[in-house]
C-alpha cells in the first residue's frame, strides 16, 4: 500500500487569550492538517503544528515518502532523518523546551506517522489502538486544564474586551469559578491549573482555594518555568500533600534536578525532557519524576509508547500534555493513552478552549465524566468535516497569524511586559 | 479475532555435545511449539523452552486466554502477569541469569505474543516485521556461534564417542577447524566462541588463532560468568583490539560494573540484565554498554522493540541472544531485528547445531552469506512440518529428559565436576 500523495492544510481556529509564562494567546490557534493518500484508495489524517518553519519542514521531507508502503514506519523515520540534514527547529514561543536535531525529526515524523497508523487501522478494519497492543482501558480521562485569563480578546487595549463564554480568571475566585464551569460541562476529574502569570504566593493560592472548592479532585500547577530553583522549592514546600505533581517548577534538567532533591511531590516536565537523548541526563539526576509525554514531539504513537516502556522501566511515572488541539490529535492521544498501562494519570487537553472549531464531525470525541471513550471504528475512527476544514483553512489565509508568539501578542496590550525565565 | 484454543507440543531434537560453563549439552534439547487457534480460523505459533516447570507455568496462564482477542497483547501481557500470581521461575542450567517475577511473565508471554503476531499476520496478509514497523533491512547477518565440544556423545564414558558431523573442538585448532567449517556451510561474518570451559589462557589462545584465520572478522568470546572480576578485567585487557565485545565475563551486574571500568572493548550481557527491572541499576553503574536481547524471555517481540528502544536512548547497543532452538524462534528472531535499527551487530543462533531436526518446512529459512532473508510471507512466513513435529513430539516423551541440565549430564562422564561461578 503505496504513499501516493501528502497534502498539507494549515487552519487557524479561534483561541481565547489564555495567559501563561510567555504572554497569552492570540486570538487564533494554528494547526496543520496532514492527509496522506495511498495507491489502494484509503487515506489518512495527522494534525500538527501550524508554525510556518514546522510547515516549511513537514514540506521538505514529503517528497521523501511518496511511495513508501504505509506500514513501513521505522523506514518512515529515517526518510524523515534523512530529508531534514540535520536541521534543528525551534520553539517560537519557548514553552515545550528546547529543540535538538533528534528532536525535530520526531515532530516532523509524528503526524506522517498517525496518519499512517490511521490508515492501517482503516485496512485491517480495526482501530489504531489494537495496532498499539491494543487497549488496556477504554475510558480515557482527561483533565480540567484551566488558564487565567482576561474576559476576552482586547479590542484594541486592555479593559475594552467583551467578555467570551468563559469570562475572566484573574484571582482564586476567577479560576475556581472556571474549574465549576468546566467541571460542570465536561465532568473532568482531575484539575490542572496553567501558572506561571503571576507571582508564586497568588498561584498557590489559586490552589489552594482549588483545593477546598474541589476537595480530594487531583491538583497539579504548572507555571512553565518560571521559576528559580529556590523559589520552585518554596512553592513545592508550601503545596506539601495538596498537588498530585508540579510541573516544570524551573528551568533545564539541572533546576529541575535542584528542585526535586527536596520537593515533597514529584515533578512533572514537558520542557526539560521533551526528546529522547534527554532521557538518559534526567534519569542520571533524577530531575524529574513524571514526563508529560506528547506525540507530536516524541514522534508519534508508537515511538510514545516506546517512551511509555522507558518510564515504567526507570519508574518514571508518566502523563500527557497538550497544546492547542483540534479533534485528530484528540483522537490520537485517546488511542495511545488506552494502550499505555502505566499512564496512570488523566491527560491534558486544551480541546474545551477549542472544540466549537473542531473539524472532526462531532459524535465520536464526546467527554462523559471527564472521559473519552475510544473510538471504536477503524484507524482513529473521526471523519473530517470538509466545510469546517475549508472554512479553517481560510481562517489561515487570512488571519495573518505564521507562527505562535503569545510575548508580542501581550506586549501589544502591555508594552512593558518582558518575557523572562526564570521571572521570579 | 477470538483465541479458542492454546495447544502446546513439547518437542525433543537431537544435540551435540556442547559444552559451556556449567557442563554439557544432553543429547536431546527440548522445546515447546505453541500453537493458538483463534474464530476465524486462522492459526498462529511461537516457540519457547521446553522445560517442564516452564511448561506448567504456560498451561497455567492458558485457561485466562481462551476468548482474548489476537491482537489484544497489552491485555494478554496483564492476564498472564495475573494468573501467575507472582510465580518466580528459575534457570534451571543458570546461564541465562537469575529469574525474577516480572522475567518470569515475560518468559510465559512471550511466545503467545509471537504466535498472536502471526496470527495478526496473515489477517491482514503481512509480515510479522511490517507490525514491528516494518523492515528497516531485509538481510539479518547472523554469527558463526563456536563451541567447544567432545566429538561426540559418549556411549557410556568419555573417550568412546563415535565422532557427529562436527568432531571434537578441544583446543585452538579444533576451534579454528570448527568456525571453518561452520564459515564454509553457511558464510557467516562474525564469529562467537562459547567460553568458560578451559582456564582462560587456552580461550584467549583460541581467540588469537580465530584472529590469525580469520583476520577482520568480527569475534566474540562468551565464557558465561565464569570469571571472577579480576579474571576478567585480564583477559580483557589481552583481548583489546581483537574482540568486537565480551560477554558476560563476571557474574552479576556489580561483577560486571567492575570489569566494565578498565575494559577497553564493550561488555555484554544476556545473563546479569535479562529483565527490564535490571535495567536501571545496570545503567546507573555502567555495567554493560551491549545487551544480548531475546525475545523468549524479554517478552516477545514487540517488548524486545521496546528493549531496543531502551538502548538506544541509553547509549546501550544492541545484539541478539539465543538458545538453542528450532525455525519458529529463528523466523521471529529475524522478523525482530529486521525491524530493529539499532540491532547494529550480527545476532547470535544455535541453529545450525539442532537445524536437522527442524519443525519448520525447508526453503524459508535458508542462510546465505551468514544472512537471512526475512520471510515475505503473511504473518511469521513459515509452514510447520506435521511429520516432524510428531517425530520430535515422539522424541519428547520417550527421551527421558524434562529439565535442561548440562551439569549432571557432564557429571555423568566426569562425577569430579563441579558447577562453580565463578569458576576462574
Amino acid at each position: 500500500m503505496k504513499i501516493t500523495e501528502i497534502v498539507l492544510t494549515p487552519v487557524a481556529f479561534r483561541d481565547p487569550p489564555l495567559l501563561n509564562s510567555a504572554g497569552v494567546h492570540e486570538p487564533w490557534a494554528l494547526r496543520t492538517i496532514v492527509e496522506i493518500h495511498t495507491d489502494e484508495g484509503i487515506s489518512g489524517v495527522g494534525e500538527t503544528y501550524g508554525d510556518i518553519a514546522h510547515i516549511e519542514r513537514l514540506q521538505q521531507v514529503i517528497p521523501s515518502l511518496i511511495g513508501l508502503d504505509a506500514f513501513a514506519l521505522g523506514p518512515m523515520h529515517q526518510r524523515v532523518a534523512a530529508a531534514l540534514e540535520g536541521v534543528t527547529g525551534f520553539d517560537t514561543h519557548g514553552l515545550t523546551g528546547k529543540f535538538s536535531a533528534p528532536g525535530t525529526i520526531d515532530r516532523v515524523y509524528s503526524p506522517f506517522e498517525v496518519a499512517c497508523l490511521d490508515i492501517q487501522g482503516k485496512a485491517i478494519g480495526r482501530p489504531v489502538v489494537d495496532l498499539l497492543g491494543g487497549a488496556v482501558r477504554t475510558e480515557i480521562p482527561y483533565s480540567a486544564y484551566l488558564f487565567y485569563k482576561w474576559a476576552g480578546h482586547p479590542t484594541s487595549k486592555l479593559g475594552d474586551e467583551q467578555p467570551d463564554q468563559w469570562g475572566a480568571a484573574l484571582d482564586p475566585a476567577g479560576v475556581v469559578a472556571q474549574a465549576k464551569q468546566l467541571i460542570d460541562e465536561y465532568g473532568f476529574k482531575s484539575i490542572k491549573l496553567k501558572g506561571g502569570v503571576f507571582p508564586p504566593e497568588q498561584e498557590i493560592e489559586a490552589i489552594k482555594a482549588l483545593r477546598e472548592a474541589f476537595p480530594g479532585t487531583p491538583l497539579r500547577l504548572d507555571p512553565n518555568a518560571a521559576w528559580t530553583p529556590e523559589t520552585g522549592i518554596r512553592v513545592a514546600q508550601e503545596l506539601d500533600g495538596i498537588v498530585e505533581y508540579l510541573e516544570d517548577p524551573s528551568p533545564e534538567i539541572e533546576g529541575m534536578a535542584e528542585v526535586a532533591k527536596v520537593a515533597p511531590m514529584p515533578l512533572a516536565t514537558n520542557m526539560c525532557v521533551v526528546s529522547f537523548e534527554h532521557l538518559a541526563p534526567s534519569v542520571a539526576q533524577n530531575a524529574v519524576q513524571v514526563i508529560l509525554s506528547d506525540h507530536h514531539y516524541w514522534g508519534g504513537l508508537t515511538r510514545s509508547a516506546k517512551l511509555a516502556a522507558i518510564c515504567e522501566t526507570f519508574g518514571i511515572g508518566l502523563s500527557m500534555h497538550s497544546n492547542s488541539h483540534l479533534g485528530i490529535s484528540l483522537a490520537a492521544m485517546t488511542h495511545l493513552a488506552a494502550a499505555t498501562p502505566n499512564l496512570t494519570y488523566a491527560c491534558d487537553t486544551h480541546y474545551p478552549w477549542n472544540a466549537a472549531d473542531d473539524v472532526v464531525k462531532p459524535g465520536v470525541l464526546s467527554f462523559k465524566d471527564g472521559s473519552l471513550t475510544v473510538p471504536s471504528g477503524p484507524g482513529l475512527g473521526i471523519e473530517l468535516d470538509r466545510d469546517v476544514l475549508a472554512r479553517l483553512a481560510e481562517n489561515y489565509r487570512t488571519c495573518g497569524i505564521l507562527k505562535r508568539d503569545d510575548t508580542s501578542y501581550m506586549q501589544k496590550f502591555n508594552p512593558e511586559y518582558e518575557k523572562r525565565r526564570p521571572r521570579w
